[in-house]
């Protein structure tokens, strides 16, 4: 018999998980619908030629293509053939992330679409690399872009959303929540500024960006080597080059005073970039770059974002097709340090699929890291982290009383509650272990008596006090009951 | 350059499209949660050997299958050779349906699942059909199955479920709504049984429900010959058997007067059950089948869902998995004659995924179906039917005012409104135009003069009035207009 496993890094998510994955995206949601974004949805199929070549070699490997169907396919396999290419083979290729749908889009609903076009995805994509802890075949991305702006006020407002939904992720409590974080921001022209101050050759500049990208796994250290032993730099130039980058970095910002913090976080920006005009001196692209982060963390300085908001020169971001302001969520407390999201201006890429070239600006939040973080911090309200199916579950006595039972269920649930029915005559104490079994907090017996008198018994089952109540009593008391639990007092 | 069409039978779903999806979807959601149902999700992509024999030969052509990668794939295509096999070149497949999955999570989660499990599944799920006016590649069911339990509160209780569903979807207004919608239902132990009484040799049993199926397709003469033409019955014996499960069938019902119409529906079943009765005579099975749809329509009788239950000895449904009742939810009113909707109890299935035989019954609603009958009835509420992406446009006076802008967008932002802002400063004609293309309902102008007052100019886009207001009196009357919009006075 085959294995009932969901296929290698796939995974199941039972209610509880999806109650929980569904309670971040509707944050998500809000807060995005709040700011103007609009919902946009793409198939999880692509046509393969719209997908190769926008993700580099080793992306290109990682995409699962489909193979074609029928007659198309029997072409191809029939006669004996000395390696078959994959694109003999295959004309499909499913969603390998949001962009280059997005782009495809965009430049195919040119007209049907406002000329300022802000929209929010959030789908799973899937990628075909080694499953490891943490990394999935499918995973959701959280996507906001607006298309069609160069406007500073377009990566403030991402910032700022960005802000409010992990603000609402945290409840009121001293760890259970996201205070800790911190957008570094940096921006590709101050990068290649530096560069060019340091007279590092253009045609080095992809291999220094990507070798600078690798900091968090290599340290500064890992990085000079890289560019050393790729014979990039030489050991004396990659090395002033990498320490000046990075001797403004890494300070942890305490998390215990949010808005004495700001100010100094404030104060270390404007520090940081009085530094790095001096490194840059006279270079076009650095001095275009300091004036657009200085404008973001000026337009930003009323917002609530700006307490968060870290320059950081070193920030490099993997992805080639960036241009302009570049964005990393990291946390910041010992728990959990790591990225929970990205993003940046891309005025380039929109270009690849129609004849006019669209400014474009995007921030994507990894929603499996915010799960795993939020578990972690606990940091779910007590109604999705107890997920249960039910308010309350209604019984059955006897095979004679099956249709009042269905009737009394109706009945409660018009009042807005969430009733389950045990679904047959059966002991009483075998309904009410299963009522337990599926935590819910309440049941309505409803035995011959009952029926008699127009009356439930209902019991609380985390007290285990019952009484015979009229219907509309015994709502309220669930209701009560609930919003009490809700209240936190669990 | 490649076309930026989505892949063939795929769509993209823009965001008028994917706010009538929502709607749709959260109702829903909403009532089977009502229910006691649990979310459910599985992944996109099955191994493929978990998906291969359950959809029949004709399903299994219809599987998108995905290809091998790296060295696995270059194995089998790397030497010549004669043809290739798909199971040599693919290990995974597409999500066909959500039944399968869902079965292969409960006999591999058992233990971690409750007794009786109560799901709810609305997911895409792919076929490699041939795309045609409303028939897709990529496609929503709306799954809701039981597990654990063989008693007809199940039935009763899905069917009561998708009723509740069906009635919010509806507005208050002549024909936007779904009143006229029929449940046919049916027991395949009625079937078996009239075949039994009118000696139908068992072999046959396959072809002739398949046949019978076909009748919306093929009429009663199609039905006949089909049996007669491919030698499973003689005419004469085709005739008597068909004619007598068809003649109970088709009379519309009117959907003027619903709860006398129910009534009428009530006493026709009866009649039509007693009909039945006596054609079956002293078949086990079909003793067995009068008695469930009996005692189903007595547990329905109490609840709304009773005055659109049909019973129908003709109704068949394809799928070879079901064991039990069976349903189908077809509309009734000229412009729409179809399915929206089928389910029936498939006690068998979840038995070929484990070594426990676990009674199921299961309700799948058709998203796609639904919208289309929606939008020709005019049935979505003008806010989703208007789709605007926000309450309120704030405008940029210059470069200098522009940080105020954002300021005052979030703050109109923290009373709940939804506020897109004007990405750039820019002539306030083309901002108002751009607030007009996108159809929001309001503009907040904020200049020098508004600024220096502490005010902004709210300007009501459809009746053009406007006036200088408090940022508080500004977030009021655009709460008053949008109320009345919700009213209905679009």
């Amino acid at each position: 018999m085959a294995s009932n496993n969901p296929a290698r890094g796939m995974r199941d998510f039972l209610p509880s998980d999806v109650r929980k994955r569904n309670y971040v995206i509707d944050v998500i949601k809000e807060v995005y619908e709040s700011y103007g974004f609009e919902p946009l949805e793409t198939p999880a199929v692509e046509n393969l030629e719209t997908l190769t070549g926008k993700y580099g070699e080793e992306g290109n490997q990682l995409i699962f293509k489909i193979l074609k169907r029928g007659e198309k396919l029997r072409q191809e396999t029939g006669d004996a053939r000395q390696g078959l290419k994959e694109s003999d083979i295959s004309d499909l290729a499913l969603r390998y992330d949001l962009t280059v749908p997005l782009a495809r889009v965009v430049a195919n609903n040119r007209n049907d679409l406002p000329k300022f076009f802000k929209r929010y995805q959030i789908q799973p994509v899937w990628r075909a690399d080694r499953p490891a802890r943490g990394r999935f075949r499918e995973f959701y991305q959280c996507d906001v872009d607006a298309i069609g702006s160069e406007s500073m006020t377009v990566e403030v407002e991402q910032i700022a959303a960005v802000t409010k939904i992990l603000g609402k992720l945290g409840r009121d409590d001293e760890l259970a929540n996201f205070d800790d974080f911190v957008v570094l921001t940096n921006h590709r022209d101050i990068l290649y500024g530096m560069l060019e101050a340091f007279d590092v050759p253009e045609r080095s500049y992809t291999n220094v960006l990507v070798a600078i990208d690798k900091f968090d796994k290599i340290g500064v250290d890992g990085v000079i080597d890289e560019l050393v032993g790729s014979e990039t730099l030489s050991k004396e130039h990659a090395t002033s080059l990498v320490t000046e980058l990075f001797s403004g970095a890494g300070d942890s910002v305490p998390s215990a005073d949010r808005s004495s913090a700001g100010k100094r976080l404030q104060d270390a920006n404007a520090e940081e970039l009085d530094r790095l005009e001096k490194l840059i001196g006279t270079s076009e692209a650095g001095r275009r770059g300091l004036r657009s982060v200085r404008e973001f963390l000026r337009l930003s300085s009323d917002l609530q974002s700006c307490e968060h908001i870290r320059f950081q020169a070193s920030l490099a971001r993997g992805l080639s097709y960036y241009t302009g302001s570049i964005f990393e969520i990291r946390l910041d407390r010992l728990d959990f340090k790591g990225s929970i999201g990205g993003g940046g201006r891309y005025d380039g890429l929109i270009g690849m699929f129609g004849k006019e070239q669209i400014p474009a600006c995007g921030f994507s939040l990894g929603l499996e890291r915010i799960l795993v973080v939020m578990d972690e911090r606990r940091m779910f309200p007590p109604d999705i982290a107890e997920s249960t199916p039910a308010d309350v579950l209604v019984t059955i006595w006897s095979y004679e009383t099956v249709a009042a039972s269905l009737k009394l269920a109706d009945e409660v649930r018009s009042y807005g509650l969430r009733v389950a029915l045990y679904p047959e005559a059966d002991k009483l104490g075998k309904q009410l272990k299963y009522a337990d079994s599926i935590k819910v907090p309440f049941v309505c017996v409803l035995g011959e008596s009952e029926i008699a008198e127009g009356k439930v018994t209902l019991k609380d089952m985390r007290s285990g006090s019952q009484s015979g109540l009229s219907i509309d009593d015994a709502v309220n008391e669930v209701r009560k009951g609930l919003s009490e639990r809700q209240l936190g007092a669990v």
